[in-house]
C-alpha cells in the first residue's frame, strides 16, 4: 500500500452517504456492499475481524433502507454498519476477548452500547480483534498502511477496520491508551470520552476504562456516541456524556497547553518535528500555546505525571487480578504469560497499595482540574511517533514489553478520566501519527469542536 | 417454632468454634456436620438454598481440620461453612439469581468476594434464595420464625439460613434494603458495608448495590467482612472496607440521631414502642439522643430523604434497563411481571431524568456529610416492623407491590453509600425487628463498635 499522508487519504464517511439515502441516490444496503466488498478484498491482510454476521447485516440494513425510502430513519445513524471490539458482548456473536479462556464464549446478550446502537439502527457488522483482555498481548491484525506494523492496542481491529475503509465507525474501549493509541498509528479520529460517558454495560471491572468511537470523520465519531449516549446513558453512577444531537460546530481555542508527560523525552526527532509544525500552524492561525515552563500550574501537573504509567498498571492490574486468578483456575493456559505476568506483579500488591495509588490518580485529577481557568485544551502527540514494526515474537526471546505501542501520552487522561479526541493530522515517515486534544471531565463536545477546528483549519503536517 | 425473643434466641456463632478448633476440642468438618444436621431438619419449610455444594463442602472442611490441626488456619474464618446469595458467582455452582432468563446459567467463574473466602479458609457451603434479580419478586424461602412470614429479600436465603442456624454467616447484597431488612426479620447481625467497601465483582452494574455480611454474631460479622476486603480490596476506583483485622471492640457513643425517614409515619404502634425503648436505655447510659426537631441539620437531612424511595427504584431502573431488556428480548417470559414493570417504568426516562436523581442523591449525601460534628451515628428500625405475612400470589388478584417488605427505612443508607450495621435487640410479637445504626461513609468500624456496645449493654426489648 502506498504511504500514507493526510492530505490525500479519505476515509469512510457515513454522514454524506445519508445525505444520499435522503435523497433516495443511495442505500443503506448499497453502503453495507461496499463495506462488504472492501472487507473481502482487505481482511486477508488486515484481520481486523474475529468474526462477522453477513446475513444479520444485510437484514439490517433491508430494513434500515426501508426506514430511509419511508422517510423514517430512527435516527443519523440508521444504516450505518459498524464494528464492535470483541471486549463487548453482542447477543448474535459470540465474545471471545482476544483470551483462550473466552473462546467460544457466547453469552447471546447485548452490551448496553451494542443494545443502544441496534436501537438507533446502526448495523452491528462484526466483532474486531482486541489485544487479550485489553491488555499488552497482540492479537493479528496488522496496519492497514504497513502490514509489518501494529494497528496498535487493544482496539486493534476497530482502528484498522476504519483505516481499511471497511467500516465508517467501530467501538473501542481504552483504559490506558487503547483507543487513541490504535487511532494515532490507523490515522483515524476518535473520541475517548469523559470516564463513565458512555453506559460500559457489563464491562465495569476496572475503574480506568472506558468506551469509546473510532471513525474516518469527526461527524460520524460525535454522531456514534451521542446517539448510544442518549439511549444507554452513562456508567452507573455517571451522568453520561454532555453534548448536542449533532457534531458540535468547529471552535477556535483562545490558549492551547502542550503536554509532554514522561513520553516527551523519548519522542523520536521526527515525529518531535511533525507535532511542533502543528504548534506553529495553531499559533499563526492567532492561538497562544503554552509549553510546560509557562504558567507553574502546566508545570506542576507535568509534574504529577511522572510514573502515570506505573500507576495506570497497577490499578487495572490490582482491579483485574481475581479475574485474571479465575481463569488460571479454569485452565492453566486459560490466560497467556503476559497476562500472568500483571497476575504475579498485582498478587503481591495489598488493598493498601491500591489505596495509595488512588491517592496519587486524586492528586493528578485536582492538577488537571487546576488548569481549567489556564487553557482551553491540551495537545499532545496521540502516540510516541507512527506505528513501530512488529514481526511477532520471537521463540526463546523475552516477550516485546509493548508489542502494541506504549501507551505513554494516553493514560494521563485515562487516570483522570478527561475526555480526549485525536485527529489524524500528521504523517511521520508515510505512516499516520495523530494529535490528541484532551479537555476537562464532561467537555467532550468541545475536545470535539476544538479537534473539529483543527481539522478544519490546519494543513496537515507531512514529515 | 416458638416465638422468637432478643433475650433467648442463640444464633450460630463461629468465632466460640474456632477458639475450641484451637484446642483441638472442635473440627471444621464437625462443625459442618451439625450445619448440615440443621439444614437437613429446616430445609423443606425453610427453603433457603438453591444449591448445596455437599461434597465440595466436606472437602474443603476436610482441609480446614488439617490446618487447624497442624496450627495453621489461614484466617479466623478458616473453615466456617458460608453461604452464597444465589447473584454472586461461583465456580462450583449454578448462579441463577431467581430468574427464568438464568437458569442453568452456571459461569465456573468466582466472584471477587468469593474467591478471597475461599483464599481465607471458608467452605463456600451453597447458594442462598434471592429475589429475582435481587427485586421485588420473592423466592420460596421462609420466615424460621414464622412459616407464615416472609423473611425479607432481597438477600431472602442468607437471612433465613443464618436465622435457622443452618451457617454462621451468609452474604448478601443491598440495593435498596436488600441486607438490613431481611437481616432484621429474621434477627441477623449484618453489615452493608460503605458503597464500594466490598468488591463486588462481576456484579457493578448498579451505583446502589453493595455486598455485605449476614451473621449469627457480630464478631462473625466482622470477621467476614475484614478477611474479604483484605484479600479482593473494595470495587474499582473505591479504597475498600477500613477498619481493625479482629472486631472492633465496643464502643459507647455520646451522641446519636434519630432517623425517621419517610417510613416513621406508616410505622405500626408496637414497634414504635419498641423503638422508644431503645431510646429509653441509650439515654439511660448517659447517651444524648437528638430527635429531628433537636438540630437543624438533622431536620435539614430528614427533610431531603421524602421521596428517596422513589429516588432508589428509578437510579437503579434505569441502570438495569438495557439488562432487562436483553432478558426480555432472549425470551418474553424470561423474567417476571414485577420486573417488566420496572422496565416499563425506566423505558420512559432520559438520560437527564438519570442525571437529576444523580443530584438528588448528591443533595442526600452532603447533607448527611454534614451530620458528622453533630451525632456518632444515626439509628433507626431496621425494618418497618417485624417481617409481614406472605402468603404468596392470589391468582386474578393485582400484584402485592412489596411481598418481601418494605425497604423505607434502608435506602437512606443506600442512597448515600453509607455503612449500616443492624443489631437484633427488640422483638415485637414475637417476631424479630432489628436496630439499624448508620455512619459517615468509610466508619464501618465505627458503626461496628457502636452496634457492639448497644447489643452487649441494653437490654433486649421485647415488645
Amino acid at each position: 500500500m502506498a504511504a500514507y499522508s493526510p492530505r490525500d487519504f479519505r476515509a469512510l464517511a457515513f454522514h454524506q452517504a445519508a445525505r444520499a439515502f435522503a435523497e433516495d441516490a443511495d442505500t443503506p444496503r448499497d453502503f453495507l456492499e461496499r463495506c462488504l466488498e472492501t472487507i473481502a478484498a482487505q481482511e486477508p491482510v488486515v484481520r481486523a475481524w474475529v468474526v462477522l454476521n453477513q446475513a444479520g447485516a444485510r437484514e439490517a440494513a433491508d430494513a434500515s433502507t426501508a426506514r430511509w425510502k419511508a422517510g423514517r430513519p430512527l435516527s443519523p445513524i440508521d444504516g450505518m454498519p459498524i464494528g464492535i471490539k470483541d471486549l463487548l458482548e453482542t447477543r448474535d456473536m459470540p465474545t471471545q476477548m482476544g483470551c483462550r479462556a473466552y473462546r467460544g464464549n457466547f453469552p447471546k446478550r447485548d452490551n448496553a452500547a451494542v443494545s443502544a446502537l441496534r436501537e438507533a439502527g446502526a448495523i452491528i457488522l462484526g466483532k474486531t480483534v482486541t489485544t487479550e483482555l485489553g491488555g499488552a498481548h497482540p492479537g493479528p491484525t496488522t496496519n492497514p498502511f504497513d502490514q509489518g506494523r501494529t494497528p496498535g492496542g487493544s482496539s486493534s481491529g476497530s482502528a484498522a477496520a476504519v483505516a481499511a475503509r471497511m467500516v465508517p465507525a467501530a467501538i473501542g474501549t481504552q483504559v490506558g491508551g487503547s483507543i487513541i493509541r490504535p487511532a494515532s498509528y490507523c490515522g483515524n479520529f476518535a473520541l475517548k470520552p469523559t470516564q463513565g460517558g458512555i453506559n460500559r454495560g457489563e464491562r465495569q471491572a476496572t475503574s480506568m476504562s472506558t468506551s469509546g468511537v473510532h471513525a474516518g470523520s469527526i461527524e460520524d465519531m460525535w454522531q456514534v456516541a451521542i446517539e448510544i449516549a442518549k439511549r444507554a446513558g452513562g456508567d452507573p453512577g455517571r451522568p453520561g456524556l454532555f453534548g448536542p444531537s449533532t457534531p458540535p460546530e468547529a471552535r477556535r481555542p483562545a490558549v492551547i497547553g502542550v503536554m509532554e508527560t514522561e513520553g516527551w523525552a523519548g519522542l523520536d526527532a521526527a515525529s518531535k518535528v511533525a507535532f511542533e509544525q502543528v504548534v506553529d500552524r495553531l499559533r499563526a492561525q492567532g492561538v497562544t500555546v503554552l509549553r510546560r515552563g509557562d504558567h507553574p500550574l502546566l508545570e506542576t501537573f507535568e509534574a504529577s505525571l511522572t510514573g502515570v504509567q506505573a500507576m495506570t498498571s497497577a490499578i487495572t492490574g490490582w482491579e483485574n487480578h481475581w479475574l485474571f486468578r479465575n481463569l488460571v483456575a479454569q485452565d492453566p493456559d486459560g490466560i497467556s504469560a503476559r497476562s500472568k505476568a500483571v497476575l504475579t506483579m498485582a498478587s503481591k500488591m495489598t488493598p493498601e497499595d491500591y489505596r495509595l495509588r488512588l491517592l496519587q490518580r486524586e492528586e493528578i485529577r485536582a492538577r488537571h482540574a487546576a488548569l481549567a481557568p489556564v487553557v482551553d485544551a491540551l495537545i499532545a502527540p496521540a502516540s510516541p511517533g507512527p506505528a513501530p514494526l512488529w514481526a511477532g515474537e520471537v521463540p526463546g526471546q523475552p516477550l516485546v514489553p509493548r508489542p502494541t505501542g506504549d501507551a505513554v501520552f494516553n493514560t494521563p487522561s485515562s487516570g483522570i478520566g478527561a475526555p480526549a479526541v485525536t485527529v489524524p493530522l500528521t504523517s511521520v515517515g508515510g505512516m499516520p501519527m495523530g494529535i490528541q486534544v484532551m479537555v476537562q471531565p464532561h467537555m467532550d463536545a468541545q475536545a470535539t469542536a476544538i479537534a473539529r477546528w483543527m481539522v478544519e483549519t490546519l494543513d496537515p503536517v507531512v514529515a
